[in-house]
């Protein structure tokens, strides 16, 4: 037995999410059916996040364990191989030899997201379903102060989804940064881990700021009030996307 | 009756390409239809570049002549909601007037396109059909070598596809400049126009060069034979995007 660390790319938009479904397709699940039809095992793909319908990976990294010898390479080459045939939009991006005590989701030290927003009227061509449409501009500086409140460690229950079950909500964000590219601004956001919608919620409200519908500082405050009811905005899945974890 | 100039960006994949086809989608025809659906006219959308199939476009410049009396910012919000509902990944970035003896194609003085290769060995996922996948890492300054020979004004005939409708095969090329963006080579052509399958011929032959299969000098060859047999590869239409038109 060999368990092997793998780096996955994926385009979102086809699945229910990376966690296998009982009725839709899932990333986890694309991966799975590949790894059988090359080794005819039945495994189970870890990976350091569970992303939701609809949200992207650049570099998802996952662990899994496969009994018939492989090397690395040739493993990656027979996974994209039938991901492609199967016109599932993941690639393996790399395969490597792991401990046995590497867990993709347990050893997780870091993860980076990051969020991409489009300011223009037009609608969407290329980018459809890659990154969050908003029609008017956006105030950089006060999204940033706004961003500052929200880094450090903190009660993010009013930027959790209702059904998260994290134990506590209880998080610290390393970073916040809110950068742009041309029409485009991007929240890069990093942590040792996130709660359930978190950066979606914290993204969701930066824009309402940025839209100058809020303050900095009632930001702070439906962050202090530590309630869903209080936030005004949570952004789709879209433009989310899971950049790396770090170990 | 009032002219107007758009600028229009889109997503060339299901598209049989700009222009208007008896049997299958066009980038000209949605538009046309569009129009229709607003202003109960049929009108004829002129392009400045007429680009094939799978071939995309941030910002293509065409015009078109509307009875009706509409400000140009209704005129492209009331498109862009036609093209929406209809599910057409194209987008009206703007609507300006523009003067009766302004045409997109012939008072067109410059053209850029921009080709997008990506350097992998892994399968695409999101960006399938937007950019050109080379599984081998490419040489930019034997690239660069030979992008040098082709700027400037040449007999094109072995850089045009044999269907080819142009009076003359002689184009002057005024820039050819190959740049890295991480593990993504871009291409970026610039000329008062192109012949057919022109950018996509010089690209082929320029990664042929990257890869170590001809020199800068058998580039410069092929140039010299005049002869449409002496291209070694045609780059696919994904990674070719149309950027600006100048006037």
């Amino acid at each position: 037995m060999q368990r092997f660390r793998l780096t996955v790319e994926y385009d979102g938009r086809p699945y229910m999410g990376w966690q296998r479904q009982a009725h839709g397709p899932s990333v986890q699940g694309a991966i799975e059916q590949a790894i059988f039809e090359v080794t005819g095992e039945r495994t189970t793909v870890e990976g350091a996040g569970r992303t939701d319908a609809g949200v992207h990976a650049r570099a998802m990294t996952a662990h899994t364990d496969i009994e018939k010898p492989l090397a690395p390479f040739r493993l990656s080459e027979a996974l994209n191989a039938r991901l492609r045939l199967a016109g599932e939009p993941v690639a393996i991006l790399t395969a490597a030899p792991a401990a046995t005590d590497f867990h993709a989701r347990f050893s997780c030290r870091g993860r980076e997201y990051c969020y991409r927003i489009l300011c223009r009227r037009a609608p969407l061509t290329f980018h459809r379903g890659l990154v969050w449409r908003r029609p008017k501009p956006l105030d950089l500086d006060s999204m940033r102060q706004a961003a500052a409140h929200l880094v450090g460690r903190h009660d993010f229950t009013t930027f959790r989804h209702v059904h998260c079950q994290a134990a506590s909500p209880l998080k610290t964000l390393d970073r916040l940064d809110v950068e742009a590219h041309g029409d485009e601004v991007r929240v890069q956001a990093a942590a040792r881990s996130f709660l359930q919608h978190q950066v979606r919620s914290m993204v969701g409200a930066l824009v309402f700021v940025g839209e100058g519908r809020w303050t900095a500082d009632e930001l702070k405050a439906a962050l202090d009030a530590r309630n869903r009811a209080a936030l005004p905005l949570n952004a789709p899945a879209d433009g989310l996307w899971f950049m790396a974890a770090r170990y």
